[in-house]
């Protein structure tokens, strides 16, 4: 069985005088803190805030870029964009968590699109691209998140960057290996033991199951855990519990900057 | 005489389907270009396109931080900012400049103000130091641009900040050497070869001449120029054509970087 | 032939320091104004000059709602927005037009969306029913204006709306009537002469002419021409002499209020 | 003693995905709800769930605008708007909640500024000027609610408007009947039983007593409650009870309307 894996979470989505998650508790559980860079959520504030908790707690941090959509919270899907201006959105946000993270002594060490971006780049190449791309563009060694099998892994793998296979805590596979659409019932696991226990099998067998049954094979490398109400930080506090009693170590896919 | 100086001039000021200002022709004048970087003006695509064309032309460009104010253009004086919120503010817009300024090839080398957060930071110390502090925390080796006798001034050269001494062609100055409010008559020139001779005999003296006649010597580095409409792009054109003439040349306060 | 039609353009696309187009020669070559109302241009003070100046010169007026979107000027095409979401969008929209006009003594008498929610409207039942509900709650006089053929159309005509039918100027049709797609070459007419004669000729026949030479009938209330530059007024301005040289008067498809 | 009284709170401050305050919770509490307008806070969706369920419980609703300002909430002072402006911001989000209100079968009847606008126009004549100018042009039956001798007091009067007189039940007053700034010791009350008996004492007594001991007659049409947090639901709650303990009716200061 593997015996180290990377729990992630998507934080630092709080903007103005809104607060989102408990993002406190969450920097204690998880080890990879991917954080909004003001196109969806986060502000400077709140990424600075973000970047230096996370260092004193030894929590790598990742770009989530998304849509230029604060309204939608980056989940509408955008259509028409075209993937050399998604590019310029993308290299924007991530280099300006790059700065707050230097600022604080931290380093961005990821990138993971965010929402309708992410979805969208899971299966259109040229979106997939054009994230990629952007990841490349502010650093060879910035690793990127994907989901096995997606058209984001492709490209990464493709413009020579390394790439961290994602799996979710919470969420019901199709027998490609492709998330059950939230619209679908039993999409979302609600129990945290249940997802406590089903990532602990993924792990054991290097392989999801998907919602038929079906085994399928993929290397994991995160763990996806949501920390945006209190069920969801039960559920990752569950997760990471279920994982040490497995025996596996939680610890970012990348180590972190020495310094640190 | 002084025998080089630099021009520069705020540009990028476009944002999304909105054009502003001829940069075309500015990008030929100028020997800097100071960039907004989304908060007053800019987006990710202009700013992308503003640092292409400017590299291409041999042109620096710096960072053109400014209050969150988009509706505002930057324009409108924001109090309660806390100094140390004005650090993170900038950070983030010039280290978004800075990546979208390396995935074209060029480099950021130096910060300036924009708007109200400039009038501002020219007299209140804590802005003054914020900005510096930004500044000097995207890079050491980031020149600060600012008003000779301004706090920025100051601020920069506590910080250990190389400041380069910025005067306006078109502004009429006071005996204090500071700006004479756009409320006053006569405090904007408006004549293209008025402003081009009083730039030259700036240069000559090494000092401003104010409104009632007083000389104040000071060390000019760089000299502002707008590119916001056609008269202002005629005003740019003879300021440079004036200087040439008397032998100065024009080139940037800092050496471009080698490769470009 | 038809001896009335209305002119109409979108206008008020102006934002905070940026302007978009020539509304004031505009203004006198129209007789119906759609005003963006703040969700893809337009802010307070750019509807409130807009709604003066359309009542000088008794130029109706309209709201222009979009999907809430700035930086894409309405443009991108937005999924997954629920239709009872997009009446409250647009209510909001047409509501804070309705009260601006009412405080310079103009009165709003139309609504059309803007941009990708027009597009879409024109196609999606549950988007058309939404923006003509919205028009319904904001006044059962207001006038919806729709493409003929369309979803919109429908939806105006269910909620026992009035509904004026608009063709536009410069844009060549399909043989369903519908407007072909600005992908394909030939989608945009040019040359104003051309479009003037295409627009009188329309009038004759009750119809318009397909790209491939089919007449399909319409009843024609309104004919939209463009404003965002120079090229388009010339070509508004040819129209509107074509029209009235052919004896056709222009005037708005709503009796302006009785006050005007 | 006074035997009926107004309770009102700022409510409606969630925006997109992010909530704000225990809406439910206070709408059983309060008699008048304040709703954000879009400009700090609120959105059309937020705007329209809050007029239903102030419209369900027989909770009044007002315009509660504000400097255009999000990130900010409408809490940074601006300085430098004209007047004028003000007017156009404050008739555009009036009339877009008048339109969303109508829309759900209720109906707008008061006015309040929201955050620095409010505290500017407490004391600013011009700013004061402006939203009375702005309340007037949305309705002359709209009651403008203003604290007992402020600048918007004078200013509704002037024009001709209702004014309700507004006290607040957690903050500390000086001896000119002004709040005592939120930055001295003292000037926010956090204990919710002293500040139930504070506000019966007001009511009993006709006036306010300052931090220095002193009794300030005022009339008291309103009482400001806070329900931004769980705490500040308590003190609601304290407040409500102790009045009607005390024999006091908490009502809207306007009738509403016929039908509701």
């Amino acid at each position: 069985m593997q015996t180290t894996v990377d729990l992630n979470s998507d934080l630092g989505e709080s903007f103005g005088a809104w607060n989102m998650g408990d993002d406190e508790a969450m920097l204690d559980i998880v080890s990879s803190a991917n954080l909004a860079c003001g196109f969806h959520a986060g502000d400077p504030l709140v990424m600075w805030r973000s970047c230096a908790r996370a260092k004193e707690r030894g929590v790598a941090i990742g770009a989530h870029p998304s849509f230029l959509d604060l309204w939608g919270f980056g989940r509408r899907p955008i259509l028409g964009e075209r993937p050399e201006d998604i590019v310029k959105h993308c290299v924007y946000q991530i280099g300006a968590l790059q700065a707050i993270a230097a600022a604080v002594g931290h380093r961005v060490t990821h990138v993971k699109p965010h929402g309708a971006l992410g979805n969208m780049a899971a299966e259109d190449e040229g979106l997939a691209e054009a994230v990629a791309e952007a990841t490349r563009l502010c650093g060879r060694e910035l690793v990127l998140v994907a989901m096995p099998g997606s058209a984001l892994e492709r490209a990464g793998e493709r413009k020579g960057l390394e790439v961290a296979r994602e799996v979710f805590a919470d969420r019901a596979y199709d027998d490609r290996g492709m998330l059950v659409s939230r619209k679908h019932p039993g999409a979302v696991l609600h129990d945290p033991e249940e997802a406590a226990r089903r990532v602990v099998r993924m792990l054991e067998e290097g392989a999801v199951t998907s919602a038929s049954g079906k085994k399928i094979p993929v290397r994991i490398d995160t763990i996806c855990v949501h920390g945006d109400n209190p069920k969801a930080v039960a559920m990752a506090r569950a997760v990471r519990t279920a994982l040490e009693r497995a025996g596996v170590r939680i610890r970012p896919f990348v180590a972190p900057p020495s310094s640190a």
